[in-house]
């Protein structure tokens, strides 16, 4: 069936709007590795995706989910050794105070939680997020979206505040780190002070500690500790959304080890089940009951003994074939290359990672930082001619994404960098 | 490893209120058609589970789940089949007019997102359910429950209204069906003004059409006509949560078929994947035009390769081995069995069933009607301890209810009938 056949039936059952990645759509059957391939065998290096986080289609994950499948999934209101073999393991990765879990399906299943969660446990209900994040697709996560198109209460009526998050790169001249931590941090109190105006008791503050969807900025040194020093002195619990930088996507198991602090609450997704929809949250064990006092939770897929032998075979694979270490190794690799194309290319006003997750950030003009307006788009789409998929990000799409599976190695990365340096040479040229 | 060791570790890592069923719980480890197994091999026959819908670690389901997850498994941003193959067959068993489909991974995120269309194609945000209901565990769809412990805001200013769920069995005195409807009804117009009256523009009425945690009602006829007439005459559209009622368990594929009116929205999950975390939201294409015109939404698992696998397997079953019917057939032959039983036993006050959902309803006194106290918990555990998993049900817990596997047999129903006579037996003894 040829592309055009297809996406007339996808508009048909799907909508005309149902979100779509390039011009011209790509058509995908068959993975492997960090490897997608079309009907007729196209091959793409794939940079995007951190879901299937230990490589497409791995077979101990799916030897994992078959034999469970084959054997028992039910609910947790059952005894099963599953989920605790799972989640003892799990939380063993985690700082000590990070000991109680729950199992849902999805990373905004994992957010409604935690947000419910810091309010039980606080008796507030004002939560503070970023003013260019994403954190899921129910309507009290969608409030708290700033960049997305979204029919929530108005702001000052509303239980969320958002704060600009923190970056260096467009931090004002002449100012210290350290001033600009505090330049930052000042905005939290700010968001607290305008809850206690209103009357709204204030509950917590969620973030991704790499600010993913803000565009993956340097945070200036201080930051988080400021964040904890005001949001726990003001009666708030720390959330941080780690469904994107979990499982060793910043070359440490947690995206959290590298901010300095340990947050009250993490919530986790997208990578936990390699595609298998696992999510959870786990935060201190004090939490937890504060929010079963208040409220009954019940998860009907969550917590399943197939979930979670999957998240115990992605946790194998990840000590396995030492996939932490290796972003971290490859990832340093990346981007020695991509620095060094931003000596040759103008366009390119900064470049940033957290391990395995790359942002190349495109501007008119590196002085004035004027995001780029049609490149980057048109580069994402010239990669995937050339038979790699990568995205673009920030409030501008003008960060270009790269994010692909950990079983990536050098020999990819060089692929990546081969391909982005024809695309660069074309736009500029 | 004891149950009791068990039951400790379980406590340390998700908390000793984390929902478990009967006074000592069962330990499970694995399943086969309707029964489940202990550690011991000890055997029970399951009367309870509506999701593994075509029998526990169906072989045809597994293999279709390990087959697709072995060759792709990704987001629906790019073109694949699969995810046609699946929504255009499930479309295909629903009137003409519910077209659209969107894809998630649980009942919540379904309830969450019709709310939002409904939201967002009226420009409304009223919402009328039952009031004794459940549709799920986010805040939005939290605020509709009123027989979970939940804390939501204040009824009166809040976007939600509760009315009385329609019944038969404690209906007033002598009045006629017709009237009874009619009476019903005027509950939900009386809704719809009260909006009014608060300037919270109507949105839509959002029920399960067999109203399953309400206890199964036998609903007046005219109900859903004259809630149609009333709805769709204010505005609103009619959402019916089919996570429990759909994919044959009613003895019909969807529970509206025995409504008399077709919804605008449907909302499907739990048997959807017989397990697999699969969900959905079909609806009228104008209502799924409108959302997408005010919001983009995007569902990382939602829709995947894997999942589609899985419920078209899932449709294949309940086709090859014509379990809508035999769900009809060993549901009548049930019923039979145990109106018998409410000739001998005055504890049953009325029996109900939809296809293979029963409600037994256990009164202190008939004429009363007075809900049992502790009997029903009584007998549940009693059951288990028989061998047959069954549950309850109700406001008042006082309703056993039985929901098994579509599998399930005449024979199998003769198991519960004899076990639930000893019960019955013993407690009235």
């Amino acid at each position: 069936m040829s592309d055009l056949a297809i996406l007339k039936r996808r508009h048909a059952l799907l909508g005309e709007k149902a979100p779509l990645f390039y011009e011209e759509p790509v058509h995908i059957v068959r993975g492997e590795g960090v490897w997608l391939y079309g009907p007729n065998d196209e091959k793409y290096l794939d940079g995007y995706n951190n879901v299937p986080t230990v490589g497409h289609c791995h077979p101990h994950v799916v030897d994992a989910l078959a034999k469970q499948a084959g054997k028992l999934n039910v609910h947790t209101r059952y005894l099963n050794e599953e989920i605790l073999n799972y989640g003892e393991r799990l939380t063993a990765t985690m700082d000590d105070s990070l000991s109680r879990a729950f199992f849902v399906c999805t990373g905004s299943e994992a957010n409604e939680l935690a947000i419910r969660i810091a309010r039980c446990a606080t008796g507030g209900m004002g939560i503070i997020g970023s003013d260019a994040t994403y954190h899921g697709n129910t309507s009290t996560v969608m409030e708290l979206a700033t960049n997305r198109k979204m029919g929530g209460p108005k702001r000052k009526k509303s239980n969320v505040r958002s704060v600009p998050f923190p970056q260096m790169y467009r931090a004002p001249k002449g100012m210290s780190e350290g001033a600009l931590a505090q330049a930052y941090a000042a905005e939290i109190q700010a968001a607290i002070d305008d809850f206690e105006k209103r009357g709204i008791k204030f509950a917590g503050m969620l973030v991704c500690p790499i600010f993913a969807n803000e565009g993956l900025p340097d945070v200036p040194l201080g930051y988080f500790e400021l964040m904890q020093q005001i949001v726990h002195g003001a009666g708030g619990v720390i959330i941080f959304d780690e469904v994107q930088s979990g499982f060793g996507r910043t070359g440490s198991m947690w995206g959290y080890e590298n901010t300095g602090i340990v947050p009250d609450i993490v919530t986790m997704g997208k990578p936990m089940g390699n595609g298998h929809p696992l999510a959870g949250v786990v935060c201190r064990p004090e939490l937890g009951d504060a929010f079963h006092a208040e409220s009954t939770y019940f998860n009907t897929f969550g917590g399943n003994p197939v979930s979670c032998a999957v998240g115990n075979a992605v946790l194998d694979v990840l000590e396995q074939e030492q996939l932490v270490e290796q972003a971290a190794e490859v990832s340093a690799y990346l981007r020695s290359g991509l620095d060094l194309l931003k000596n040759d290319f103008d366009l390119i006003g900064d470049i940033r990672n957290n391990g395995m997750f790359f942002a190349v950030e495109l501007v008119k003009n590196r002085k004035k930082k004027k995001a780029s307006k049609k490149k980057p788009l048109r580069i994402v789409n010239m990669m995937k001619e050339k038979g790699v998929l990568i995205s673009s990000i920030g409030a501008d799409r003008n960060i270009l994404k790269i994010r692909p599976p950990l079983p990536f190695t050098t020999d990819h990365a060089d692929i990546v960098l081969e391909k982005l340096t024809e695309c660069l040479i074309e736009v500029e040229g």
